[in-house]
């Protein structure tokens, strides 16, 4: 894809997220995992799955943030790699939905509201 | 200050923070508190301090972000509002002086280190 069309958001998973576990050299990470897992969910129009290599939040892996220009930024954390796939695409797809990124509370999967570990406002253009 | 010059981050800081704890009425709020000692201590050029309503890291507060466009942004928290302000200051100015806002772990104030929530890559500019 060329550039982020309007309204587009984007789900970055910790690719490298060992979710406080040594891994052998043989295993598949759990950052990995979801990773693979979200690229096999048939994502809707407008969300881009984009790994990252670390999003620093390792005491409560697996990590993904949510994100897109003028709205606030989501860090969801403590996220399994075997049975979150749906629901991150749920919680992306109603991101995606509201312009500024604030979904109402009610309105968030029960893992979202549960699990948000940090959230930082849009960047304001400057004046 | 119209606009954000180039080089220019921001500090946000959580004003609603509680840090976990009940107030009163009349107390003035932890977070309010790290925001007035950061005004209080004559920011070096290019960093705009900006009170922001509730960054999401209400189990680990005080919490501030850093961030400025082209940017990673950090999440930092446990955050004292009567100690850190000069540790924030440091920790903001090294940032500011790292043209993608990546600092060498090493140079990072020892709280940073061992107190940061998360980071976010920069927005990648549309292709």
């Amino acid at each position: 894809m060329s550039g982020a069309p309007e309204g587009a958001v984007e789900i970055l998973v910790c690719v490298k997220c060992r979710q406080g576990q040594p891994a052998g050299d043989a295993d598949v990470l759990p950052g990995a995992r979801l990773h693979d897992a979200l690229a096999g969910q048939n994502l809707p129009a407008n969300i881009r799955l984009i790994p990252v290599e670390c999003l620093s939040n390792c005491t409560a892996g697996v990590t993904i943030a949510l994100r897109g220009p003028g709205r606030w930024t989501y860090v969801y954390g403590n996220l399994d790699a075997a049975t979150d796939a749906p629901v991150i695409v749920d919680g992306a797809t109603k991101y995606r939905d509201a312009p500024d990124g604030l979904v109402p509370w009610r309105a968030r999967p029960d893992h979202f509201r549960k699990n948000c570990i940090a959230r930082i406002p849009p960047l304001e253009a400057p004046e």
